[in-house]
This record gives C-alpha cells, sequence and structure tokens, in this order.
C-alpha cells in the first residue's frame, strides 16, 4: 500500500488514444484546466500533478458507450476500451471521504473525450484508517450480540414494506421472535412515517421483542431504519439504543457516507447499512462506480453490515456479479474493517446452497421477505427451512438430499421453487 | 400542486408493456414485495400503494439501454420507451429529502422488468417547503452582498486548482480583486490541504480581500470551499464567518443533500453548491437522474448558487441540455426558493452571446477560469471582455460588433476563438 497516494483504476472508453485519455483525466482532476494559466509550474505539477501509473487496453468498439463524446480529427472509427490506473497525491485532498470523491471522481464522468468512464476500485493510504475507525461491531461483534455462531444470520424485512400500524408491526415482530429468526430489517422505504412515528415503533417493536426473549431467551437483532435529515440521525439512535434496541439502519446513498461517518462517531449500536438507489451509480456498464470501489467507503464510514443483492434474485445483477460483491465485502481492509454482507432481494431457502457454494463463506446474513414470511407453513417453518439449507451447504450435502429429508424444504421448494428462484 | 401526493416522472424501458412495467414500479416502491405476504390487505393497499397516474409512449427500441433486463416469454423484440408518472402518499416516508429518495429512486434502477429508468422530475407537496427553508440569500442576497444589479456575477475559479501555497493564493486573489471581479471561487479539488489549511487560506485570502476593497471600495465574494465531513461544515464556516469571509462552497455529491441542509439550518453565508460527480447520475439516457429534477432537491437543501455547466464547454453536456437546466434554476419553486445558476468550464466572453441568447437571464453567474485568467492582457482585461460582451448581448449588440469596437474582447477571440468555442 502506497502511504503517499491515492490510486485509482478506472475502466475508460475513448475515441483517442488510451494514453491521451489517461493524461486528460489525471489533468482534470489535479492540476490542469482547458488552457496553460499563469503559476502552473513545474515545482507544482510535480509535487501535485496526478500520475498515470498504468494503461490496459481491453477492447476495441465501434459505438460509444456514452453520448457526447468528441472524437479526433483523424478518427479511424474504433473506440478503445481499457483499465486505466491513476494515482493523486494524498496531500492534495487528505485524508477525507468527501474530498477524495471530489477528486477521483469529481468531473470525470463529464469528459468529452471521454465515452465511458466507471470507478473500479481504489487504494487508499493508511491515513484513512486513521481518520475513520470503520465498523465498531462488524462481523465478530454482530455475532456475539445474537449469539449465532457457524451460520448465517438469518432474518427477514418487515412486509408489507410500508402500512403497518405499530400494533400490527409489534404482534408480526412478536411472532416472527417465537419463531426463531436472528434478525428482521425495517424496509427502506419505512423509516420515521407519520401513521407509524419511530419513537412509537421503537417502543412497541422493543416490548414485543423483550416479551418473546423471555420465553425463548434468544434476543432477536431489529434494524430500526433510522435514515433522515442529520439531525434526527442521532436522535433516533439515541430513541433506539435507549429503548434497548441493538441496530439502526441508514440508507446510506440517502444520508451521504459523511452523514454514515458522523453516525458511527456517535453510535452504540451497529449499523446496518442499505444501499438503495446504489442502481444508478452502477447499473450502465459505461458509467459509474464498481462495488468493489464504494463498498471500502462504506467500510471506513463505519458500515458493520452491507447490503449487496442475492443470487437468482429478482434484481438485475449477474450472480457472478453479486458474488464478487460479497466477496470483495470479505477481503479484509486495513486490519479488517469486517463488514457482514447482507444477502437479500428474492432469497429463500434454495438460494442458501448456490451462495454458498460460490462465496464458501457464513459470515453473511441472509434475509428472505416473501420467503421466509409467506412460507406455506408460517415464517417458523420459513426460518427452518433456509437454517437446514445452509447446514446442508455447509456440510457438503445436496439441497434435494436436504430436501428428501426435510418435509419443511420440501414445502418451500413447493411455493417459491416455481417463481423462477 | 398535491398536497398529499408526490408525483414522480420516469423515463422507462422495458421489453414488457409500459403498463406492467408501471405496475412492477409502483410496487416495488410501495406495498410489494415479489410474492403475496400476509397483512398485504386491501385497506394497506389503498393508502399506502403508489399509483401510476399516466403513461405515454415515446418510443419502440429493438435492443435494451441497460444489461440485465428480462423479456417476457412471449417478447416481441420490441423495448418500450416512455414516460411514466407515478404518484407516491407523502405519509409513507414524510418531507425528508433522505427518505424521498429510497421512495422515488430506491431499488428501481436495479429492477429486471425494466431496461431504462431515469427520473425526470419531482413535484413535492408544501410539506418539503416547510420542512426546508431553502437558500437564505438566492439571487437578490447575493446581488445585495456585492452590489452588482442588471448583469450576471461574473468571476473565476482558482487556477491553477490545487498546489498554490497560501501566499501565492492571497497575491492571486489580490491581483484579481484588484482587478474588478465580483467573485472567485475556491477548486472542488481544493478544500483544505495540509499544504495549504483552509483557516490560513481564509486569513490570507481575507486580508488581501479586504487591502484591495480598500482601494476599489468593492469587496469581492469568494466562496470557500468548505466540503468536508459532517464536523467539519460547521466548524468550517465559523471559521470562513469569522474572517469575515461572505461565501462557502459544498460539493452537493460529496456532504449529500442532508450534509447541505444541515448545514444551511445553521449558516449565515450563501451556500455555493458545486455538483462535482453529478455525471455520473445523468450521463446515461437510459440512467440515473435528470437535473431537472435534482436541482429541486439542491434549492430546498439551502443552494444559494449552484453550478450548471457552460454552454459551448469542455463537457460532453449538449447546449440544448445546458440551456434546459438554467431554466430549471430559474423556475420559481414554491414562493421562490431563488438559486442563481452558476455557469462554467470552457468559459469565456464569447460564450456570453449564446447563453443570454438561449435564456434571456442575466441572474447567472458566469465564471471563467482559463477564459479570464488566461486573457493575453490579463485578468482585469479578461473580466472586463466578459463583462462587454454581457453589456452587449443584453442590449441586442452582436459579438463582432462589440468586438470591433472594444480591442479587449477582440483579444480575447483571438486567444480563446481558436480553440473551439
Amino acid at each position: 500500500m502506497n502511504d503517499q497516494r491515492v490510486i485509482a483504476t478506472y475502466l475508460v472508453e475513448t475515441a483517442f488514444s488510451l494514453e491521451e485519455a489517461a493524461l486528460v483525466i489525471a489533468g482534470e482532476q489535479s492540476t490542469g484546466t482547458f488552457t496553460k494559466v499563469p503559476g502552473e509550474t513545474d515545482r507544482l505539477k510535480e509535487e501535485h500533478g496526478a500520475r498515470v501509473e498504468g494503461i490496459e487496453l481491453l477492447e476495441e468498439r465501434y459505438q460509444p458507450g456514452l453520448p457526447g463524446a468528441t472524437v479526433p480529427a483523424n478518427h479511424d472509427g474504433k473506440y478503445r476500451a481499457g483499465k486505466i490506473t491513476i494515482s493523486f497525491p494524498l496531500h492534495n485532498f487528505g485524508p477525507s471521504i468527501p474530498n477524495l470523491m471530489s477528486a477521483v471522481a469529481g468531473n470525470l464522468y463529464e469528459l468529452q473525450q471521454l465515452s465511458g468512464l466507471r470507478l473500479l476500485d481504489l487504494e487508499l493510504p493508511e491515513a484513512f484508517a486513521k481518520r475513520y475507525q470503520g465498523p465498531k461491531f462488524g462481523i465478530d461483534g454482530t455475532r456475539k450480540l445474537l449469539n449465532v455462531y457457524d451460520r448465517p444470520i438469518l432474518g427477514t424485512i418487515v412486509k408489507p414494506s410500508i402500512g403497518l400500524t405499530t400494533a400490527e408491526l409489534g404482534q408480526m415482530v412478536e411472532r416472527l421472535a417465537l419463531a426463531g429468526l436472528d434478525f428482521i430489517k425495517d424496509d427502506e422505504l419505512n423509516a420515521n412515517p407519520t401513521y407509524a412515528p419511530l419513537e412509537e415503533k421503537v417502543r412497541v417493536v422493543m416490548e414485543a421483542i423483550e416479551r418473546a426473549a423471555d420465553k425463548t431467551g434468544k434476543k432477536l437483532m431489529y434494524a430500526f431504519n433510522i435514515t433522515g435529515d442529520w439531525d434526527e440521525l442521532r436522535k433516533h439512535h439515541d430513541i433506539v439504543k435507549n429503548a434497548g434496541g441493538n441496530c439502526v439502519m441508514v440508507s446510506v446513498l440517502s444520508v451521504g457516507l459523511p452523514g454514515m461517518a458522523y453516525l458511527n462517531d456517535y453510535s452504540e449500536l451497529p449499523i446496518h447499512a442499505h444501499r438503495n438507489q446504489w442502481g444508478m451509480l452502477t447499473r450502465s456498464p459505461h458509467l459509474g462506480i464498481e462495488f468493489t470501489a464504494y463498498q471500502k467507503l462504506c467500510r471506513l464510514a463505519g458500515a458493520d453490515h452491507i447490503h449487496v443483492n442475492g443470487l437468482n434474485g429478482k434484481f438485475y445483477e449477474s450472480n457472478a456479479s453479486v458474488v464478487s460483491a460479497i466477496q470483495a465485502c470479505t477481503t479484509p481492509l486495513y486490519a479488517g474493517y469486517e463488514t457482514m454482507p447482507v444477502i437479500s432481494n428474492g432469497q429463500w431457502a434454495g438460494t442458501a446452497h448456490p451462495t454458498y457454494e460460490a462465496t464458501k463463506t457464513l459470515d453473511v446474513m441472509h434475509l428472505a421477505g416473501g420467503g421466509m414470511l409467506a412460507h406455506p407453513d408460517g415464517a417458523a417453518a420459513g426460518f427452518e427451512s433456509m437454517r437446514l439449507a445452509w447446514e446442508a451447504a455447509a456440510s457438503g450435502e445436496s439441497f434435494s438430499d436436504c430436501a428428501n429429508k426435510n418435509p419443511v424444504v420440501q414445502r418451500a421448494i413447493e411455493k417459491f421453487g416455481k417463481v423462477g428462484h
């Protein structure tokens, strides 16, 4: 790791040569403007200029990926796609996530000379670890709070996403807690609505959880969605904390990375980071950011749990891409910064095997909304079907053998196996 | 304006019918999950469901705009592009920008049933205006601070963007202030670097501005880039305020909309909102957000000035799109929420005419980095060339007549007219 420079890798497409494109990127994001100006000395360029560290041609294309790109006068009709690595002196912006983003992303996406730009990865000096403490709980801390080891944390999302009264929600949570679930989260659509204000929701839900815990001996983790304006983050955190709650959730792209970092400086609870809106930054292959880069920033900013999609889910993302996201999150950052990937959307017992086979890790949260709650025999059966499927996957038993031995799994297949999962 | 519902308009592309796509969007972002769950009652759907308000087919295509989209079993090979309007009950999330975004953007970009999704516009109930006070200074307040009326605020960006020592910067600012400029801003790449810490920069720059003001009688406005983590926003605002500064700048996408709203609750200075990273959210025509929608959120959150691009600039954006962004910003929101559009990048005297002709407004900031500082006769000549060009444009005189009468404009053409602007 370089201690003095941030290293950013981009996927670039350009009608110019990759060398020219690399120089434009380095110039735009450090010392340059469109015409030479007084004061742009050699000393200044040497000390503050971004530097092209590597260029690798991947492919030649005949159509630009994005609109608005210019071509050189003698254009040969080709658009060159390749990986470009640029390093930036850390002292240009210091270990500050918001200012880092203005440098490594900034105006680059608007450059005429590029018909594609995607930030693939970031290598960040140790100074960022000094500035941002990262997850306070992480994988170990979450397991310890729950006393669940050697298997994924299994849970669900409150469905219907919105509209339940706090009384209805309380009953539901109590039922699910008695059914043995490890974890429940608010839907990202539900934070502090007028029909079920957070304070009341927290009270009712925590009472339900405590009642169930008195019977089962197990206190479920509930991620209360405290997404809101910055003055609300602390206030809502305290409401949860003071009621005996054990997890808060924020929509990272709603509050911003500095919003989450601010919460993390203060928080005494695991932070469950939801990444809704992320598709906007990543679904075009020609634009945006790769999750490999973004998850590092989320971990620095304090995400104890972070959402990825799920295999065979209902979203556009390929299984390969989901697997790579899970692997990115489980790769150590600095001396740890352990964050638990949260697998969800379109999940049920049947997605345990492909997930385990592709990732070989049990250190995930596996959440199923409909796939747990709508099990034909109820939520307890939904939970049990997922637990058994993971146990089978981890021990090398096939899913069909698992189903043959366990009616509760067989019943899940009958219901969810038909919907294309 | 609807007082009870948020109305969102999307550009959608889908291999299914637009009607099916609209229902998927409405379901995903309100009461639905992938399978029917207990508790999803008719009462709940009626009170909390998003509603399809309008569908307009625009075009049929034979290639999907984005990857990962599914097609129906009987797919006719067509992808239908159209406008879909969806309304959301305000009580689902309340007048909260972060929670609004989880609803109107949220997971929509990831839906398999869509091969394109772009948020075009938002209509927000009055409750948002009650919650977010918007710009404290706006156009009138900025003009009053500067005592500049009946023409654009003309200024520049510190170039080289980074690397100047505070002493060098101070000298430069004093020279530019004596040259008569209205406005200078830090580059978005330069906030609080170790080689020129904000506190020292503010002191040196404000001394330079006051010295010049003593001679000219005019106090230039300097937008200090205070982009940073949450705890820094207030601290840096106070440093600027206490030194007699008159403007702070933040990179909106770096600090997040709630970050800017938080600053605005507290700030006693105009907030200059830089939109770097915005290209990431908007350059793909199939994805992201249109500026028409985003600028409303920036204005609610307190942007007194907001960056758009410039006509004939160095970025990818078409002139038509830049004009539409300027027009969006100058369209009243609620009872005002006046924000001054900031036109920059690749600008010089020659871009005044096309800008005025297309927008017919003088209520803009027009910033030129190289186009002012690198004028062959110096920055005072650069400023004068822009002032004269705007005066000509507003009075109906052509740019060439203006240049014939004014050598300082002619000299600008000789230098910048050749670089394709």
